[in-house]
């Protein structure tokens, strides 16, 4: 059935005037709201501002067609334009054709991964983006776009996507501060921080209703945008040095794909596929919080799908790679925003501005759109999940800590790769040396507890262990040495029981681990037994041979397994008690 | 105290007269029997035969200073010298000296790389190599390392490590083979084959002692070789084109270190890590294995250390990279090695047989050292894992699978590596989609069970999960996903329950989505329980502020639960039952 690929498919047969409303009223406010964003990351991915604009038309229109959430607005983001610039600036000079055709590559090459991986189901490689490791890398990641940026407020030129090469660049040039532009970019910075923090409460508290008081603050940035064009016109900001936007060609560029070599293909597609991951993770957490409100599911395979038709768009319509971007969708979905057509109209007011605009930005400084970075990315800085993740545990804090800091040393792709390596290590390693616990009868119950924290009954001549994971191959050896370093130390040992209520698989190598110690324990005169072993782990045992060489017995209770083996004859040997026929 | 990290100081300071007996008779076997498979491994590594001889004779007294098993001998493997020869045949071409000093080289950084992980008690990263990966590479090497003897064989060139060059260069040159090679070389691996599987059984029934037919058997390969170097002389082989070792320098080279580029080191470490491990843990099963026998155990920490003064040794030595091999020490084993005091006998047998030999190996044909590899790697052999893991476990079986066709296909350092990435991923994909069951009550007991497995009681206003894994990062999202599902089809639900005995961590990412899941049910008005969670897992969750947050309460046990929760007023708001009380 095609329209479970392509949703519009079903909720556009059934499209209504009210929606057509609700959808309406949320696409003006929306728009509002992108311009001058679009026009500030495309500046911070290296790219001139009007591509930030040509990424939020068609972009939304392809997410519309296919993404199943109700509420995202796609378009270009701060994180996603901070790789893009990383990536792209490895294989072209900032400023060339080269460039901006390679970050039209970059966003074709992104779509059609994010395509591929919708329609192969493989939307759980997101999950092995832990939560630390995101937080890290965000918390860093708005830290580098805050320092790029103080350039443009400056006035001076920097360069690098990675703390070390930005300050020292900065540092180099900081003897060449003009002060026109930091004027500018002060005056930006201080307008669009009070926007944010205090002009809602001022605005209702001089009587202006709620309603009118949020659309005003979601304007304001556009007031800010025109009010910096109009200065730069009056006081012919331009010959004093200050940065403008410049000259942009006039209309919307459709349906352009530049030429591409196999070596550029070869260069973006690693960056492709981590910005792939990293702007699904980061829109589907935006599409997921925003339809849990409306009592709605996301499937996370389509919305791959829909993210990458939506950079497929991008860099069919000269853009860069967007992604799902949480200000913009939930003010969508305050809005009202009612389906994917939103996104339609929000794209049509995009286009209208952009056909409008594009004269007068050539006049825009540039230091006003770095103010709006400034402003937007500091609300991703937060440092508390490393004070939080420190309290919890020192495995998830070695993650946040190794991401958050590699990120900024050595820039974003490493971050994230090296916080992704850290995290899965950090889980190999815990699962390699799991919680065990010898453990004993609480007295008068079934109860079995670790004999170290409980006041339990034992006996000598029977050993039970409890291994609190799955047994695989990594932590395979590590069992053979629990047993043998228990066997070795109790020489009065006749059985060994494993008690398996938390061993989820048994793999191969642990098999093979299992057999070594049932032999092993033969040679020594003891019997092995397994209890409480889980319903799947005992079928697949079956189908080995395990079974049919245990010297002991498997029981499905452990109080069954001690009540037996202490009522055996004392000193029977294997082969001749009840306790082989298995 | 150094004498841990020295274990000679141990045992040769109680050194007696009748460990030296067993020790010197049981060197005297394995000098015997190193000889010529030495001679032959160096072939097979692309070096001189010789240089096989000097890795049989340094190599040996370092590990007897620092390694800790009393059977393992040391030395020239098929393995590791199949790897060599893939690792040094990228930085220099086969016969240069710049070949041998690489292969110098790489013994030096692996011995370094294998102590320094001895010192920092590293030898669990071993672990991650699963048997069903060590099984496929080890098949898959030998079959490469016969494939690769057939050139030797058949007197015509080959080139390659790996099954499309191997064989593509062979079939190229099959209009060239020798016909004196080729007799030489069959009646070798006749004589050999013969040997190996027939010889004792024969000199048995000829009423030939067992003891005298075993040393016999042994010492036969050297009397092949010698038989060899005699029909050389006879026939002179050697002007008919068949191949011979030619002349080796005569001495021993001691104590020679090359000079070394630092991009030759950047080439080297990636194979030297590798071989490192690969041979360790060859190593180690083999000493493991014996030490078994013994009633003895093996310090894995401290067999780094041994083996990286091996190669440390091997390396000063001219020698190559080295471990320890199988079959010989299990020869070291049988014939009665009491101490590590035996390998220095060996190291001083093999010396004296360099001594005597060289002269003589100049007429040896390279045939009959072929012959020597492929009837001793062909044990290696062994295709039956693939159905044992097909049976057992689809899982490992892809990880099987993956080692062995990528290392017939791309060589042993691809196959290795993907080997290990595959099991890891496989590893983490399965725990990433964990069983997950719907427990109710056993009738009767206090018993909770599948519902789909058992008949069982359940409460259509209580729904009780049960995840059979460690709640963590890759599976944060699926248990959310599990219970929103749940809920959803389920309206008439009032509290969930998630049953957390074989919940062996909840990682930050995890309890993120608790937090997430408790809201979520809270806004739903639903109350969140837990029963049976763990202690240390219990202990964690104190740390966190979850506890003081969650909705419901925590259960001891799913009895005591389900108990409470049903005597409880249908249609209590959370908030105001007593479930709240946690």
């Amino acid at each position: 059935m095609i329209s479970k690929y392509v949703p519009i498919l079903n909720w556009g047969r059934r499209y209504s005037k009210s929606q057509f409303g609700r959808d309406f009223t949320a696409a003006v406010i929306v728009t509002i709201m992108l311009i001058p964003q679009s026009l500030a990351y495309a500046l911070l991915a290296g790219l001139p501002p009007e591509v930030g604009l040509y990424a939020s038309i068609l972009p939304l229109i392809g997410y519309a067609i296919f993404g199943s959430s109700t509420s995202l607005a796609v378009g270009p983001v701060a994180v996603v334009s901070l790789m893009t610039a990383a990536a792209v600036g490895r294989v072209a000079a900032e400023g060339t054709a080269d460039y901006a055709s390679a970050a039209i590559v970059l966003a074709l090459i992104s779509g059609g991964m994010l395509t591929l991986m919708g329609l192969f189901r493989l939307g759980f490689v997101a999950n092995f983006l832990s939560h630390p490791v995101i937080s890290g890398f965000i918390t860093a990641s708005g830290l580098i776009i805050a320092t790029s940026q103080l350039g443009g407020l400056l006035g001076i030129a920097s360069s690098g996507h990675a703390m070390p090469d930005l300050l020292s660049s900065i540092w180099a040039n900081l003897g060449s501060v003009n002060f026109y532009t930091l004027a500018v970019g002060l005056t930006s910075l201080v307008v669009l921080g009070w926007v944010r923090l205090d002009m809602k409460k001022r605005l209702t508290g001089w009587g202006v209703s709620a309603g009118l008081a949020t659309f005003l603050v979601r304007a304001a940035p556009v007031a800010v945008v025109l009010g910096a064009i109009a200065a730069s016109a009056t006081f012919n900001l331009g010959s004093k040095g200050v940065a403008l936007v410049g000259q942009v060609p006039p209309g919307i560029p459709l349906l352009s794909v530049p030429s591409v070599s196999l070596d550029l293909l070869a260069a973006l597609i690693g960056p492709a596929f981590i910005i792939s991951i990293v702007g699904f993770v980061e829109s589907i957490s935006v599409a997921q919080t925003l339809a849990a409100k409306k009592r709605e599911r996301i499937d996370p395979d389509q919305e791959l799908v829909g993210l990458g038709a939506a950079n497929i768009f991008a860099g069919l319509g000269s853009g860069y790679p967007v992604t799902g971007g949480f200000a913009r969708s939930v003010v969508n979905h305050d809005a009202g925003a009612a389906t994917p057509a939103a996104g339609i109209f929000t794209a049509i007011g995009i286009g209208v501005a952009t056909l409008l605009l594009t004269p007068f930005l050539a006049l825009l400084p540039k230091a006003t759109l770095a103010a709006t970075i400034v402003v937007a990315v500091l609300t991703l800085v937060d440092f508390s999940i490393l004070r939080k993740t420190f309290a919890y545990s020192k495995a998830d804090f070695t993650a946040v800590a190794t991401t958050l800091f590699v990120t900024l040393i050595l820039g974003v792709e490493m971050g994230i790769s090296l916080g992704v390596a850290a995290s899965i290590l950090i889980f190999l390693y815990r699962t390699s040396k799991p919680h065990t616990a010898v453990v004993g009868r609480v007295p008068g119950t079934e109860h079995f507890r670790n004999i170290l924290r409980h006041d339990v009954e034992t006996r000598p001549d029977i050993i039970s262990l409890r291994v609190d994971e799955s047994l695989y191959f990594a932590n395979a050896r590590f069992l053979e040495d629990l047993v043998y370093d228990q066997v070795a130390a109790h020489p009065e040992i006749r059985h060994v029981i494993l008690m398996c209520p938390a061993v989820n698989a048994i793999d191969m190598s642990a098999l093979e681990s299992l057999e070594a110690i049932n032999e092993r324990l033969k040679d020594l005169g003891i019997t092995l037994h397994l209890t409480e072993i889980k319903g799947p782990v005992m079928d697949r045992l079956k189908r080995s041979d395990f079974l049919e060489h245990l010297t002991g017995r498997v029981f499905l209770s452990q109080h069954q397994a001690i009540d037996i083996l202490s009522t055996m004859r004392s000193g029977n040997r294997p082969g001749t008690s009840p306790s082989t026929s298995s």
